[in-house]
């Protein structure tokens, strides 16, 4: 949105010393702008561009720049340095920062901080990875009941300047339990002199502390709410979750999802495609391979037994990948659409006769259309083909036509059930990887393949 | 989050016509949760339920209704109560209905609306699916630039309850051009004589109308903000996409590049899992099986054209699945990293060579494991396999495991080519299907195996 070419303009000023240049260039962008220009400098060149800055401005564009430069900044400015940029951070940020540095430097900082920081960095620290805990934030509005809207307006305004979300407001009782809502607007339209307590929404929509992060971005989208307050066993208001995190929280579960299913182990947290190293996208990516590789012996071993089978009709192993493709195809069709579904909410782990019941139906269908095309196929791909004496092409072709139509039923209905069964036994859907689901099926496969020849052809 | 089990509830006030129990439950609960609740109802049951409360709540709980129970409910309705409901929507909810509605149910609603919102409502619809304008809303708070905060503050409070977000405020020119921003949080806390002109945001953040509905997503996402104002190409506010609206965007547009990717063509938006017909998932599905299995000719050509390789040396054909399998698994674990950073914004189409510096890398490590691995298994499993005159067990495993190393680098390049090639042509990257590349790279794959076995073994 921006026409000129602003990192040309920060090369310049780098080189030429232009501290002015810099500091202009930092106020005048957002700071997320900002971040992003200057992922393509060295660390150094980072730091010595936004210390130009004030304290607040530098610890935004701090924050939004990657995780992976944030922690080579912290681990090469001085402490005192380190201390104010997290102390002008928002909570949650700077608690994701100090999770990433090595132990030393993070107890230098720590110590380094006042009491008050340095006690909320603690308690925010505590909640396990994944958690609404880990990442909430403690910068929100609270209220006693007992306000008018006026007062209520007024101690918002003294408390904005260092609040994450200042439109909602949170309203809690003596012991700071969570006993309302309000936001900003209806403060605003409230009459002045109105109770808090009056005009306060009721309706708890809260996420307890230890819920799955997901669930919680979940809420926050399903109310449309800017933030969700997150409370502990007693009720006791913690923090809230802001709709910013909850998108990040969406697309993260989203991208460990796709590629979980794609039999991709690591967490891309770590990281943009191009700065994780060879290595971690080998290591992500073998763990699976090899586990396959594994699995793919069993299909061998059938394969093997029906050595002579083949052999006696060499016809057959000709047709053998366009039964293991398909199968691998409407297998992970199936599992996708089923995956997807548990994910949006749209199907629970009690649907399991529903989903066996329309996928049987759905498969049918495929398998009629994709039994057809294959006799065609084999009629016209084999019609020069050698096959042995006292066969006919037509008979084979019925039989590879039928094989397949089997196979079809079984990689969808195994496809659709295993997202079901593995999220019944309380674990992701996603786990259920597209290609475990191929691997799988190609056993059956060969399995209805070979009995389906030597039952029909006799041989 | 609410213990009593309310669906039994209200299926008893229903039986007992009991209005006065519906009523107070519409109103003690958000209007999502509602909505979530009457899923399982018949839409006359649903209407009965919502027209007793206020016409705003009710048309809070519709719009939190599926879609198609919208539609269902809008064309079994009279003329006036539509209206009303209509009138009551959120502006770009209500467009959404609209579209989905008979022409002749859209047309009679249309003239029975006021002026006013005709215009809005024809506004809107006229812009393309997909685009920020089908997404964004006309109900945002815009300023002149001479206002003082406290006029501003004002001149909200005034509009606030017909506005979705009041916390965002876009001020314009004269001829409603867009010249900066400001929130609410800044006007509270800005001197009250002080002019919105001195102090609003000048950095333009903003989506042009015809942009995609996912970039503007994208943007709400990168500066956290709570909405994004959408201009037209002379700089004209002409609405806003809220933060809402984003997280929608996210998870329909992930939705579809995971679908896409599995070679699903359906649009997923008709519905959940259950309330979609078998016939329609079957559709969705059958389009690009029908492809694959046309696809899977040519691999049928390639192999038909080696079969006498193939029956002079069965073993061979014991290993074509391992090696089609292997193939497809890195082609499309290649090709989801790909997607995921080019949809994230981590690559962009220039980077192609980097990428392939990357995968050429990362493919030679896997190739390795996956070589040794694979001669492991060829000497086991084919140890008292038959094999003809004149090789070694040892040599046929080596050229086996050799076909499969250049297999999998092979695959691994064109699994990440491929996404950056579309995008490059400048469409979307997910539409480079996983069946597609495992049944593309089948084909490599095959070529590979015979002219690395017939060159090697001379056969």
């Amino acid at each position: 949105m921006i026409r000129y070419n602003p990192t040309k303009r920060i090369q310049t000023a780098l080189k030429n010393n232009d501290t002015k240049a810099l500091k202009s260039l930092c106020k005048s962008l957002h700071p997320a702008s900002m971040a992003g220009l200057l992922v393509d400098f060295e660390y150094d060149d980072v730091w010595n561009i936004i210390r130009e800055v004030s304290p607040q401005l530098r610890a935004e564009i701090f924050s939004h720049l990657e995780i992976s430069m944030q922690s080579d900044i912290a681990q090469h400015i001085s402490r005192r340095e380190l201390a104010t940029l997290v102390t002008y951070m928002s909570h949650d940020d700077r608690v994701d920062l100090i999770k990433r540095l090595p132990e030393d430097v993070a107890e230098k900082l720590m110590s380094a901080l006042a009491d008050k920081e340095r006690r909320d960095i603690q308690n925010l620290a505590a909640y396990q990875e994944g958690t609404a805990g880990s990442v909430m934030t403690s910068e929100y509005v609270s209220l006693p009941d007992h306000l008018t809207a006026q007062e209520a307006i007024e101690k918002i305004r003294q408390e904005a300047a260092d609040k994450e979300t200042i439109y909602n407001a949170y309203v809690v009782d003596r012991e700071h339990r969570l006993i309302g809502f309000t936001t900003l607007k209806d403060l605003i339209l409230a009459r002045p002199d109105k109770r808090v307590s009056e005009f306060m929404s009721k309706e708890m929509i809260y996420a307890n502390v230890n819920d799955d992060q997901e669930s919680v971005a979940r809420t926050i989208a399903k109310y449309d709410r800017i933030s969700v307050p997150v409370i502990d066993e007693n009720r006791k208001l913690l923090g809230i979750v802001t709709h910013d995190d909850a998108i990040d929280v969406i697309e993260s579960e989203y991208t460990e999802d796709f590629e979980k299913f794609m039999a991709i182990s690591g967490s891309h947290d770590s990281g943009g495609y191009l700065s994780v190293p060879v290595t971690r996208h080998f290591r992500n990516r073998v763990y699976w391979v090899i586990i396959l590789a594994f699995m793919g012996i069993i299909s061998g071993v059938v394969l093997h037994h029906y050595e002579e089978t083949l052999s006696s009709m060499m016809i057959l192993a000709l047709y053998l990948p366009m039964l293991m493709d398909t199968g691998g195809n409407t297998g992970s069709q199936a599992a996708t659409v089923v995956i997807r579904a548990l994910a949006l909410g749209d199907l629970g782990t009690k649907d399991i006769f529903r989903v066996v019941w329309k996928e049987v139906r759905i498969a049918l269908m495929i398998s009629v259309v994709l039994g057809i095309l294959a006799f065609g196929r084999v009629m016209f791909l084999s019609r020069d083909a050698a096959i042995p004496g006292g066969f006919e092409l037509t008979s084979i072709a019925w039989v590879i036509a039928v094989a397949l139509s089997f196979q079809v039923i079984s990689a969808t209905l195994i496809g659709a059930m295993l997202p079901m069964i593995v999220s019944r036994a309380k674990l992701d859907p996603a786990v259920v990887a597209s290609p475990a689901i191929t691997t799988l099926v190609d056993i059956t496969g060969l399995l209805i393949y070979f009995t389906t020849a030597t039952t029909l052809l006799a041989i």
